[in-house]
């Protein structure tokens, strides 16, 4: 199969069978993970396989993932990580400056997500399903004592990763239109945005799990209608992050 | 062949063929970036083809590109954009407060680094090279008056897409033990550092291309030596992420 018409297909997996991932399987995982590109190589990510039947219980709650977090056939937090870094600037005695910005802090973030999407493609490749759980960063602190977590790392998302017990419908994305630019930026339209509510409202409508009357502008709405997760200005601080 | 052969054999590519990428192809690379996850399927991101010589020789002349920008078959702009929800969020004059967070912000950045690197893999999957142009965000200011970027948009990195004319060798990454931790976060000593820094240093002494006297902790503390892009945050403020 063309590997497009595998990623077209992806949706996200919420409903896995009992089976566990075997050891090879879940090293050939890593293996992909870090294959990615990674800014300047700095490599400044880390992967926590979850496996602690009590942290992941704790997980679950906090991230109000019940049901395809413990259950998932492995399940890993994805860490933006430059303590590693960190160590290396301590050891030769020299300031810690340039990891406390706005500017590391998001090269870290990019390389935690390359990894994380890369193994993902890989595990979709074998039948496997994802599931990206931002839920994680409901509650940082908590995450990060559950994880034990030094300075200038930070939990981004967590992954389950599983043998489908069931596969939802694919979602219709904005047309290519609406997020493709030629040499500059066109902000998107109300008329654009019209057109793809309808496209969603009917999606929303028919799906076979959970149907709604609602469309995807109505969605983001809901979703920006305040700020969300505030503790992450004052987390951020915590972990050295100073922006 | 296995996908992971595929991801594992990956190294950026800096050298093209004169050949453009068709526009079929190019369509697909699209369809391909659409395709991954998004938190709360906001899809905060927009992708910037850029072709116009004169756009092309100023990123690479800013990002230090020389070469492989303009000499790509393809060259993108990947952009964290929440500005289609400002649109939405003023539309229906409600305040833009939660798009104005370190939050919002990482969940666009995630947004947008999944699109790359699925458009990458896919790009890979095909024989096409990439490389990430990190070296964008030299200058924000310019790339986002060169682009037209509006408020809520931060432009996170460049991707070039080409035919290699030129494959370097892979860099061996990190050892798995030291970015792979179970259940809690086991900080890196110096001798796992030290003991990677043997593997690098042969490396980078017997590359074909640009062989050097270095290791990864070596680049690590120059890289990090001082804080880079120090107009990050004056920048982030001007689109209105106001951290």
């Amino acid at each position: 199969m063309d590997l497009l018409q595998q990623l077209i297909t992806h949706s996200s997996v919420r409903s896995f069978t009992a089976e566990k991932l075997s050891p090879t399987l879940r090293q050939n995982l890593l293996k992909a993970a870090q294959s990615g590109s990674s800014s300047n190589f700095v490599q400044a990510y880390s992967i926590i396989e979850v496996s602690d039947p009590q942290k992941l219980e704790a997980i679950e709650r906090l991230a109000n993932g019940i049901g395809y977090i413990k259950e998932a056939g492995a399940f890993y937090i994805f860490v933006a990580d430059l303590n590693k870094h960190a160590q290396i600037l301590q050891y030769h005695q020299h300031s810690l400056e340039a990891l406390e910005n706005e500017e590391a802090f998001t090269v870290a973030v990019v390389d935690a997500t390359i990894a994380a999407q890369t193994m993902s493609v890989y595990a979709e490749s074998l039948g496997l399903g994802i599931c990206y759980i931002g839920g994680i960063r409901n509650d940082l602190f908590q995450i990060a004592e559950l994880l034990k977590l030094p300075k200038y790392t930070f939990p981004l998302f967590g992954l389950s990763v599983g043998y489908p017990d069931h596969e939802n419908e694919v979602k219709p994305r904005l047309p290519i239109a609406d997020i493709h630019h030629m040499d500059s930026y066109h902000p998107i339209t109300i008329e654009q945005i019209t057109e793809y509510d309808k496209v969603m409202k009917s999606y929303y409508a028919k799906r076979s799990s959970n149907p709604s009357e609602t469309d995807w502008s109505t969605n983001m709405l809901t979703h920006f209608y305040e700020p969300r997760r505030s503790h992450t200005k004052a987390f951020l601080k915590e972990q050295g992050f100073v922006f």
